[in-house]
Parts: C-alpha cells; sequence; structure tokens
C-alpha cells in the first residue's frame, strides 16, 4: 500500500488577520497563536512517516524562503517546493501536485491541507486520515467535513448522501455560506457538515476526473509540471502553461461537478482561524471571555480578544472588541463583525500612504536571516541585521548610501572592495558609499549587528546585487 | 497701578491622560492638541507685558529643564521658576509664590493659574481678567467661576451669593462633583457656576486670609521663600520649612473658610482637559462625532477620540471609544467612562513590569537636548541623540558599556580622554569602556547622532560625572 502524500497549500494571504498578517509574511508563516507558526504545525501533523511521504508544498515564488526556513527549523523534511508562477486557485495547484506525485507513484493518495488552518493532531484525527485513505484508494475524493457544535455563519456546508462504506457519504450538495436561520436550521435538522477546505485524493482518479471536468486545467497543470526547472530547492511551474489554467477552486471545478465526490464526516478539533473571531475561538478564554496574547491588562471587560506584539495594551470597560496592536497598526473592532477586516485592508492597500501597512512588517526575512527597520530618519536610517551561523549576504554596493556597522552579537565576517576583516561584539567598521562589500556569518551563533545607513536616498532598490548564492543576482 | 503677577501651577502629573501624559513628561508638557504644550499656551496667555508682569511658575526639580526649555522654545521670558522640594498641594504652592511676589510689588495681584487647562485667549476671556483683577485689587480673593452649559458631573460648582460689583458674586457655597441628577438640578435652577481652579489674588490680603486661617502653610511658604536658593535658573524652596506645610488645596485650606472669597462668572471657552473624554469634547470632531489625531482610519463608528503618535489606528464599528497609542502602550476603553484611566494608571505604577510605562516616554528630554530609546537587546541598546545647537553633555564616562557613535546630522565635537575630534554627518567614533567622554554641539543646527551601546549593564545609573554645566556632577 503506497503512502500518502500530503500537499500542503501555502500561498494565501490572510488579509482578515491584519495587522499581524501581510502579504510579505501573511497568516500560515506568523507566531499567531504562540510556538510554530500554523505552515510547521501543519507540516507537523505530516510528518510520520509510517503514515505519509515527504510533503509537497505549494506556494508562490515570493515565499519560497520562507517555506524553506520554516521547515528547516520545524526539523521537518519537505520532499518538494512547487512555486506558483501566478495564482490559479486551488484547481491548478492541486492537479499540479497531483501530476508531479505521479511521477514517483502511480497509486498516489495526496492528502490536501490548508496551511493555515487551526488542527488538533489528536487520535481521532490521525484515525479520520486514516478512513479517509481508505475511501481515497476505493476511488472516491473525499472531502472531509467537520461535524457543526454550532450555527456557524462564517463556513460553506456539505449536505451528506447516502453512506458509502468506512463512514464516508455521498456529497449530496454543497451550500454556500447561510445566514443564520439557515445555519440553525441545518444545525437542527441534521446531516450536514462545514466543508474544511481539506481533501484526501487518490491522484489518478483526481487527474481523471480533472480531464473530464475541466481540460484546460488539467492540461495547464501537466504542462506546467513537465515544463518545471528547478532552482536551488524548489521547483519553478513553468509560467506560460500554468498561466492558462482557470483562476478556479477545486470546490467549484470538480468537487461540485463530480460523481466521485464523498465526504467524511469528522468531529475533530478544526478551526480555519479565518479572521480574528476564530482566533479567539480557539483559544484559551478567562472567565470574563477574554483571550490575551502579549502584555495586557483588562478592566471591567468580556468577551474580547487583546492580541499585542510589543505595546503594553490596556482595554476597559469594553465588550466583544478586538484590539490587534502591532509595531505599525492597531486594529480596534467589534470582534463579532471581525469578518471586516478584509475589507479594511484593501482599503489600506489602495491608499499610497497606507499600502506597506498590509505588505510588510517591521522585520523582513531573508534567506540569510533578516532585518528589522528600527529608525528612519530624513537622511539616514537605522537597521538591526540577524544573520544565521553559516550564511552569507550578497556580494552588493550602493549609489546613494553609506553604511556603518556596529556588531552586538556574534562574529561577522566583512569584505570591502575584496578586503576581508572579522569583527567581534562591539567591532565596528564603515562602507563608504559606492564600495562593494558583503557580510557573512562564519561563526556557531546567529550575528545580530546595527547598521547606520546615511544618504539622499535609502530604499530596498538601491541594491546592486553582484553575487548571490540564493539566486537573486 | 502695579501689574499682574501670572502664578502658573506646572507640577502636576496628569495620570488621567495615560499613555501620553507620563510623570516624567505630564500632561502639560507634552503635545497634546497639536502645536504648542498647553504649559505654552498658559505661559502665551499671559505673554502681554502691558497686563502682566513676567510669570512666577511653580513646579518639581524633575520637570525644571522643561519648563525652562519650553519657556525659551516658546520666546517667552518667564520672571522665576520657583521649584517645590516636596510637593504640598496648592495652598502651600500659591502661598510661596505670593511671599514672593510682595518681595518685589506690596500691591502684587496674583493670576493663578493651571498649566494644563485649555482656555480660547480670546477679548472675552481678557475682558474677565481684568474684572477679576480689578475685584482683586478691591481686596477680594477671586475664583473664576465658569458658566456651566451642561450638566458636567466631572467638575466642582460654586453657588454664587449677593453680587459685589464688577460682575463679581460672594461665594454662597462650594459644591463637590455632584451626581447627574444634582448637576442637571442646578444647571436648571442658575446661579451655579463650575469651580475653574483660576484664581485672581491680591496677595497681601491672601496671605492675611492665610496668617489667619491656615497658619502654618503661611509661615513654612514664608521660611522656605527665605530659605530658599538660586540654582542655575531656579530658585529652589527651602526643604524642611516647605515639607512642614499641610498637604492641602487653596481651595480647601483658605477659599472654603474665608469671607473674602468672590467668584467671577464667565463663560469664556474653557477645559480642564482633565480625562480623554474632556480632550474629546476640546477637539473638532467629523459629522459623526470623530476625533482623530494622527494616523488613523475609521470605520462605522462614532463618538470617538483616536489619538495616535505613530502607528496607524484603525477603528471599525464602535461607539463612544478612546483609543490612544503610543509607542509602548495602547489604551483603549468606553470615552464616557475615561475618567478609570487614573485609577487604571496606578495599577500599572503599582507594578514592577510595567511601572516605566506610566513614568517616561521613549523620548527624554534632558536640558541639553534628550534621547530616544529605540532598540534594546540582552547586552546591546540602540539610542537616538539629539543636541541643541551650543550645548554640552556633561563629561562623563562608564564603567560597564562601550558606545559607538554615528553622526547623522549636523556637526559633534567629542573629547574622548582629553583628545578633541570633530565628527560630521556620517562620521563616527568609539568610546572604549573606562575612557573619559563628552559631547557637544559646536554647531548651528541640532546633531543627531546613533548611538549603539554594548556591554553586561546599560542602565541610566552607569554615568558617572565628572563634569557638568548643568549642575548634575
Amino acid at each position: 500500500m503506497s503512502s500518502i502524500v500530503p500537499v500542503i497549500l501555502a500561498g494565501g494571504q490572510g488579509t482578515r488577520l491584519w495587522p499581524k498578517s501581510r502579504s510579505a509574511r501573511p497568516k500560515q508563516f506568523i507566531d499567531l497563536i504562540g510556538g510554530d507558526s500554523l505552515f510547521q504545525r501543519s507540516l507537523d501533523r505530516v510528518g510520520d512517516a509510517g503514515r505519509y511521504s515527504p510533503a509537497i508544498v505549494i506556494t508562490n515564488a515570493e515565499y519560497r524562503f520562507l517555506v524553506a526556513e520554516q521547515a528547516l527549523s520545524a526539523g521537518i523534511e519537505v520532499g518538494a517546493i512547487l512555486l506558483e508562477p501566478v495564482a490559479r486557485n486551488t484547481a491548478a495547484a492541486i492537479a499540479a501536485a497531483a501530476h508531479l506525485a505521479l511521477a514517483s507513484d502511480e497509486d498516489a493518495v495526496l492528502h490536501v491541507l490548508a496551511s493555515d488552518h487551526l488542527i488538533d493532531a489528536s487520535p481521532e484525527y490521525f484515525a479520520a486520515v486514516d478512513a479517509a485513505a481508505a475511501a481515497a484508494r476505493d476511488g472516491h475524493l473525499v472531502t472531509f467535513g467537520i461535524t457543526p457544535d454550532r450555527p456557524e455563519t462564517g463556513y460553506g456546508y456539505i449536505a451528506m448522501g447516502e453512506a458509502l462504506g468506512l463512514g464516508a457519504h455521498k456529497v449530496a450538495a454543497f451550500v454556500e455560506k447561510p445566514n443564520l436561520e439557515r445555519a440553525e436550521e441545518m444545525l437542527a435538522k441534521g446531516g450536514f457538515v462545514w466543508n474544511s477546505g481539506m481533501f484526501m485524493l487518490p491522484a489518478r482518479q483526481f487527474l481523471a476526473e480533472c480531464e473530464k471536468l475541466a481540460p484546460e486545467i488539467f492540461a495547464a497543470s501537466r504542462d506546467a509540471v513537465a515544463g518545471a526547472h528547478r532552482d536551488l530547492d524548489f521547483i519553478r511551474l513553468e509560467e506560460t502553461s500554468f498561466a492558462s489554467s482557470p483562476n478556479i477552486s477545486v470546490d467549484f471545478a470538480i468537487f461540485e461537478r463530480t460523481d466521485k465526490a464523498a465526504v467524511l464526516p469528522v468531529s475533530f478539533d478544526w478551526s480555519d482561524l479565518g479572521a480574528w473571531d476564530a482566533v479567539w475561538k480557539g483559544q484559551e478564554r478567562d472567565a470574563q471571555g477574554n483571550a490575551i496574547s502579549g502584555p495586557a491588562m483588562v478592566s471591567n471587560s468580556t468577551n474580547s480578544l487583546i492580541v499585542s506584539d510589543h505595546a503594553h495594551v490596556v482595554v476597559d470597560g469594553l465588550d466583544d472588541v478586538a484590539v490587534i496592536a502591532t509595531e505599525d497598526a492597531v486594529f480596534v473592532g467589534r470582534l463579532s463583525q471581525a469578518q471586516n477586516v478584509g475589507a479594511l485592508a484593501k482599503l489600506l492597500k489602495a491608499d499610497d500612504s497606507t499600502r506597506a501597512l498590509t505588505e510588510t512588517h517591521k522585520t523582513s526575512y531573508r534567506p540569510w536571516g533578516g532585518y528589522s527597520s528600527i529608525l528612519m530618519g530624513e537622511r539616514f536610517q537605522v537597521k538591526k541585521l540577524f544573520v544565521k551561523p553559516g550564511k552569507k549576504l550578497s556580494l552588493q554596493k550602493h549609489h546613494h548610501r553609506s553604511e556603518h556597522w556596529v556588531v552586538v552579537r556574534g562574529t561577522a565576517e566583512v569584505t570591502v572592495d575584496g578586503k576581508v576583516s572579522m569583527l567581534s561584539e562591539n567591532q565596528s567598521i564603515y562602507l563608504p558609499l559606492g564600495c562593494t562589500h558583503r557580510l557573512a556569518n562564519p561563526g556557531k551563533i546567529e550575528l545580530e549587528l546595527i547598521e547606520v545607513q546615511t544618504g539622499s536616498y535609502l530604499g530596498e532598490d538601491d541594491i546592486i546585487r553582484i553575487e548571490d548564492e540564493f539566486g537573486r543576482s
């Protein structure tokens, strides 16, 4: 019996979790609920080699280093990181993964999962996974249906049809996100489950259905995989082919049209953490119903969510609010209307003066480590750089700025116009305008340094990369 | 006719305007409503030499440089900065000012005003000042009573008695902050005004009443002034005498007991800006009743106050909230219950882990300029220093840290172990542990530099001052 190939969808933007989630480092990659990221937790759930083959992660080029680094730091080996040259929704992404998996195992079963859902990896969960895999091996395209415990209006529902054995049912119908009345009706009537977006698919049968029902997606994904090229640890899908795929979800393209769709009702703990209210529901709360992450004091308030990265938040006399405080943005709103955040983030994105707040955090991650912007002046900027042991930045120069580096932790190897120096804690070096320079961490601990830039233009695009070990020159 | 001596009370802590107001730089000295500080506005209102003598400012030692610098930058000469060695409430402070004023003018009339109220300096206001001064010259101890326009429960009231001429009345009674019912009753009935805490006092008669009604305060303040010593531009009241005064307000000690109290009903624009709801009332508001200072977006919200120093604040779907965002603390609460902030700030102050949030801002001001703490690491710290033209820091050394200075604006004169260097923008210098060093700005524009400290202990108390032009060595 062939093992299961996990297919982790990791290209989402998570705009409804602004201001924590930003397009350069969205929801699945951030420290949202403490400890590992949701992506790392997803990887961890499919890490058992007895049950699973190494995972295929599908994401876009921008997130490739995040995926690689987070997998590495979680200590989990990924089978392949498949890069989408353009976003084409889930149907094409899953079809590409299926083509790739079939190349090494013609009986591959795909466990397709989101990278940004919260699931408790309980024995009950794995029993459901195994039951779904058995149904998939019987030829069913299985979707996991979560047994509802409340009249939730934030999810789509699936009406279950006749039983198929192994606990699975035929799909009778897909139901769009209902209003409260309809949700209560379905909950009372029974036979309805939430559409989790998690699937178990026999790759061959899935592609056969795809070829029949959505031949453009089938061909686009097949050609994109055939024409893919390796780039370091990544597989870049061929762009022209992949871009020719319709931009459509697997639910619409396949599941709502195939007669092979099955639904497995399950009741393990699951949340899509789709908006701040779901994050609140997924967290421990005090006796007043408040969930708090980070430094905060709550007084005379109930049923609220407080999340703070640094600032001390004090909330007084409020009910049903979300207060999300990051270094450069603060959201305060009704927790029960947290769905609005997506639209608000869109407004911020549309405005030049606020766009950056939806894109980047104060800390940016790079394959070699990263940097935090800690102070911006008119003609100067201060950053903290952190470089992982053994890593090296690109050989580069700037046309418009000089830099001072002060090492505050670890050891730096600095090359300036060909001359190499070693700097340890409390040593500094000056990089005059126009010099070629390169920074490396030859040591065993993380290198941290303070960079003071001065000059008339300090944008990130004034970096001329002469050489780079991450393929960016 | 002798002119009026303004007496500005500038020692308050303003805890109800946390997190903007902190004990090291409270309400009256911050940029609360844009532009000049409330203290500077207060100085400005008494700046007309035709009406006023130079002001006496009463404050505590901690605020002396703030007072001096803000007066200087507002371009207003202060007559005297009187420093209270300990806080003894308003009775002793005003009595000390009266003793001081009488020494140069035995007919001095004191215009006692808070440094943290918002008053529109309208012709109506100055007419009231002149009317009060006339009543004071007639021997009355005059308090300004604001004609109420709403049943405010946040202020004390004064019941007006018989008319005294010049628009003033005898004080019939002082009324403590009322409940809403009582406030509505007084508003409907008429003859009641708000107790503004602003007075016009003939110094001699005031002290005569003080000697009669509160002899300990009279003696303590007299001896504290007699024993005072000059320190740079400041007059330090003699501590033992001043400390012997009862700790009591001028209202309780004198006004509620003298038969010379008069009240002048006035109706110029006045607010004590006592809490965030008063700040909201004192500001321009949009059609939805929202008042916004700083970067913010408000959606589907009403009657709210948003104040942000840096972070972009987004408020959605709320009514009657205050969101006050500073770099290191965020307050979110009911605007109509903004009085609670004082008690919450007290809780924060009582806790070691949060005390600093009630004491200092990220930026600290010094007589030579100041510094912002921009990054704290385990064994390093990054600050931005700014030094005013012509100013010089103390000659100092540190036992536990080295420092790197990178000039990012202006020119620095740096003395290290006796050796003087001049550094301009983009130059840096290293200060090894234990060296004696001194920083000065010999130039015409503000000097800004980035300081990177490294060492095992980075507290402000590891500064050994060898020489200081501000009397701190």
